[in-house]
């Protein structure tokens, strides 16, 4: 008899490999295909590493933001990615991805189930240091391939240069100098004439 | 002017884009397709939170294991996925990952440099109770992908449970009880005549 708690993890494992089939707006830099949910949160996780000194508040807990970006996308494997831009996917994106919270955190033994939820309850609504430079993360790490890919997903969108400031601005709260360097990145589009 | 330090730093974040499109040869569970190492990386990463108490050391420092994970497969950048069971292309596997590590590990700053050239030591040595997980883990996920596929990567060329259980020994080493719910679902292919 396999333990009862073992298998509950193994079923969640089991379950989150459809987040390999998730696909996002952002294409990865050699241009070949769209990237997915899961290469997204390893991206993110590896960023969390290098860049947690440029997080607002000093001494952040590393080990919390890796884990918060390596789960913050589990929802859409119910829920679907949201195109962030997209006015109408984004009014009940919330709705939507609470009920994917229920069925897949709870997938685990409760304890864990616990710890998954709250963390991304925590990553949801920004409410620590460590939320805020994962979110802060959450917003570069596409602003860095779009950079990298001739502004694919803002010209393909037709997204200006206002909106997109608007939609990334959470990247100074959460890492003022990293903020700094994604305007560098927005501006050099704007002068370049690729984005207006 | 960009400080020259975060310069190397997203240097480094673009170049590791590429472990989006090097290739296992495990598939998805959906079979659509082969997985990739980001992919890879990121579910052990997941995997190393959910699963560490069944490390066969206790308190082991969970963050070096999830660092290791994310890491573990840069190399293959340059040097490509070796399938395990590949002897000639595992003859010279250590020199060309030794080469990769050097030119990949050094884009970063050199204090990071170093870090993340230690971790993947460590890792590839084994030398550290995190380490011997973080390879149990590594073996563990491609077993599970291997079971929910039908025996896929087994059956394609050919893989004898002898071979599998060799393979795989160092899940014991690194976590017993999952060493344990492993040889079962080895058995059970076996029992079911899948592999031999």
């Amino acid at each position: 008899m396999i333990d009862e708690r073992l298998k509950k993890q193994i079923e969640f494992i089991v379950e989150i490999d459809k987040l390999k089939h998730i696909f996002r707006q952002t294409i990865l830099m050699n241009k070949s295909r769209n990237e997915n949910d899961a290469e997204h949160s390893w991206h993110l996780a590896v960023m969390a590493i290098l860049l947690s000194e440029y997080a607002a508040e000093k001494n952040i807990d590393v080990q919390r933001v890796v884990k918060m970006v390596l789960i913050h996308d589990l929802v859409e494997i119910d829920a679907g990615d949201t195109f962030c831009y997209d006015e109408k996917g984004n009014e009940d994106k919330a709705c939507r991805e609470q009920k994917a919270a229920d069925r897949i955190f709870n997938m685990l033994p409760s304890d864990q189930a616990k710890e998954i939820r709250d963390l991304w309850d925590e990553f949801e609504e920004r409410i620590s240091p460590e939320a805020r430079f994962a979110a802060a993360l959450d917003r570069l790490q596409p602003l860095i391939h779009n950079y990298n890919t001739d502004g694919h997903t803002w010209t393909k969108h037709n997204i200006s240069s206002d909106m997109i400031i608007a939609r990334n601005q959470p990247i100074e709260e959460g890492a003022p100098a990293l903020w700094e360097y994604a305007k560098k990145m927005i501006r050099e589009y704007v002068d370049k004439g690729v984005i207006k």
